[in-house]
């Protein structure tokens, strides 16, 4: 048992991306932020960012159905700040926005290190967010509802980026450092 | 505005899939069946079947958050007639499965005429459903958690039906058969 767990948690961690993330502009339904922290999971998301104030974070945690524990999750208290700090990690946040600037979503190289920026369920990304993040992107949308719901776009990017990391090897060998790596899975081994 | 309206449902229908389905077999969340038919509208399905007891499309007429109108919804009493009935218009039936007979969802070909089969949140595909449906196709977990979210798991796979069957130049021309179109049309004008 505790042996198959371990093997268990060093195949994920062997195929955890630390460059590639999601940061979350206002997204606050938990079911929304629970379907995130699911796919982010799958994909190999170590890190997930949110803005949101202070007292929101308990919500998360009790609602992200098993999946918030194996994301790690960093909450901002303005969205400027948290663009600044992931591109002063060298990493380019493209926002899932339609805007006019928006480029196809599969048009970008998701292999480089980057961030997603997702916007709120009723008012979309906001315009500090949108004005701070390096490129848009779009889903083309072919039918008469404007938008997808927010976990569902977030999806489509995320296995969109997905793919392209497998074709280019990202999950073949680990990508976390070895303290990040060993940290990590001593907390899972001791919850 | 009324010559707007039409050359939107103009271009709406001139992109309709009428050969793209998706079948819900016992999907009941309400949040879940409004996200996947906001995606069934944005990748141009243009009829979802459901299993459920009659009395639950009330609920889901309510909470389709607009794409239920715009997206013909046909309910069935139980899931082998309705693969077989889907089966007998001629089209692939694909259950959404993490199952043994699994293949990568990527693997198969979404520009014959298909129908994608979803699984309930709890229990997932039913054993009728799996029997009947032609493949299994799954999407790739890296990380801990088992499933997807269903309405992530049906984007996920209609957005892949949506790249090649556009690839494929299916949004190119209209694909509905003329009384189809206009008979819909006039519905739309008409609600
Ligand atoms: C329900 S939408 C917000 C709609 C809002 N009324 C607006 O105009 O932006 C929630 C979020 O999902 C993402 N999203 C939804 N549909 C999208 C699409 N077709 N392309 C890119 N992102 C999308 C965006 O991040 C968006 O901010
Ligand atoms: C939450 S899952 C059901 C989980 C259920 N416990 C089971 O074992 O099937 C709901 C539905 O989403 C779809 N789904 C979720 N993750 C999937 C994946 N990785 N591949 C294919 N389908 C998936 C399937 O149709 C599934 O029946």
């Amino acid at each position: 048992m505790t042996a198959e767990r371990l093997a268990r948690f060093r195949a994920t961690l062997d195929r955890r991306q630390p460059d590639l993330r999601v940061l979350l502009d206002g997204v606050h339904k938990p079911h929304n932020v629970s379907a995130i922290l699911r796919t982010c999971d799958a994909v190999g998301v170590y890190q997930a960012h949110a803005v949101w104030p202070g007292d929101r974070l308990a919500v998360h945690r009790q609602t992200s159905a098993g999946a918030g524990q194996w994301v790690r999750m960093r909450t901002h208290e303005a969205v400027g700040p948290a663009v600044s700090s992931l591109q002063g990690e060298g990493l380019q946040v493209y926002a899932a926005h339609l805007s006019e600037r928006a480029v196809d979503f599969r048009s970008v190289d998701y292999t480089r290190p980057c961030a997603v920026l997702m916007g709120a369920e009723l008012w979309g990304v906001s315009q500090a967010g949108a004005a701070a993040a390096d490129a848009h992107i779009s889903i083309p949308m072919a039918g008469l509802v404007a938008s997808l719901n927010v976990s569902v776009a977030a999806a489509v990017i995320l296995f969109e980026a997905q793919r392209q990391r497998a074709a280019a090897g990202l999950y073949d060998t680990p990508r976390l450092d070895p303290e990040t790596y060993h940290q990590t899975l001593f907390e899972w081994l001791h919850p």
